[in-house]
């Protein structure tokens, strides 16, 4: 019997996409298939990381410099990758990220137009070339996902709609770079579904490599 | 009569060097001399700085990746910019900083070995390019240092003399890349003799542009 390889799996979208069902249910096709999973979000998922999750969300801090903002999630993901995703991929498991890399890109390169070139190269310093397997993008109107969010939204979501749509347009720019990686998905579909899709396209990852 | 022009004064070098009671004499010269004057401190001076400030330093979050260490220092210091450093300039004031972007060239860059020229562009990301009109190196032997500080050290006092000495030396290879901007300070000497060199060096900006 061989090894199990690890994977890093990654979900993001949106606020309001539905990441964490999705990660849920992906979660448990796993841990069926006798799979062991790793799951965390960003910014946080380790113990500093928690802790700049709550500053950088804070809607107390005002007015946050957007390369502030940008360096904060920076130093949760090098954080988070040196200590929980190296190791748990080197112990065979499946890592699942709500949000990683891409996020930056997307968030702070393209909403706050810090750049997407220079978001990516900065990526790689944090995360020392660490890149998913597969990216699952749950893609979807802000207009959508805004209608599906909480009672007490955060710092983030409560920017204008113009900024999540820079924010949409950066991600689908991206997985266009990366057809290989991404799988774009309608999060507009019923959760089960959305979960088949994703889970067909996880198992043509095992089946090309092992 | 002319507006006061603002002033950006960094105070930098290795732990118990003498900082805070150089920034305190400083200061009280320069509100004697009529001046305006707004102190910080790095990381920290604002509430989303200090709030990092106890993420980084704190010793329980145990072993810090050396980027997310590079990376909310950057953060810190973008705020900082942003919302104090930039503002007190305009209004014509002198600002005194406890450690800025050459500290993170010096224990990031040089301490951590993350490199001087790559902390040194990721400083000018974070700054938007504000340097300090004169900086204010107190140079002291890292032994000599250790013996000073307090009882209860912080997660980078607590690291072993090599680290100390190759932020030593990082410090002093800035100094010798900009002699314009900085003044060496031998930190052996006592307090008022060094209050009346830094003030000297001061006044000399002074002189010099207005």
């Amino acid at each position: 019997m061989t090894e199990p390889v690890g994977r890093l799996i990654t979900l993001e979208g949106v606020e309001g996409a539905g990441k964490s069902t999705l990660a849920e249910k992906i979660a448990e096709r796993y841990r069926e298939a006798g799979r062991e999973v790793v799951r965390a979000r960003e910014p946080g998922g380790t113990g500093l990381g928690e802790a700049i999750r709550a500053a950088v969300l804070d809607p107390a801090h005002g007015p946050v410099s957007p390369w502030s903002e940008l360096f904060l999630m920076l130093a949760a993901r090098a954080q988070l990758v040196q200590e929980l995703v190296e190791p748990a991929l080197a112990a065979g498991r499946i890592v699942l990220l709500d949000r990683y890399a891409d996020a930056s890109t997307a968030y702070q390169g393209g909403g706050r137009r810090l750049g997407i070139e220079r978001v990516r190269a900065l990526n790689r310093l944090a995360t020392g070339g660490r890149m998913p397997d597969r990216t699952l993008l749950l893609d979807l109107d802000p207009e959508v996902g805004r209608a599906r969010q909480g009672a007490d939204p955060d710092r983030l979501e409560r920017e204008d709609l113009s900024f999540h749509r820079r924010v949409r347009e950066a991600y689908l720019e991206l997985a266009s770079l990366e057809p290989e990686r991404f799988v774009v998905l309608d999060a507009r579909r019923p959760p089960e579904e959305l979960a088949g899709q994703a889970w067909k396209a996880l198992q043509a990852l095992e089946s090309g490599v092992d």
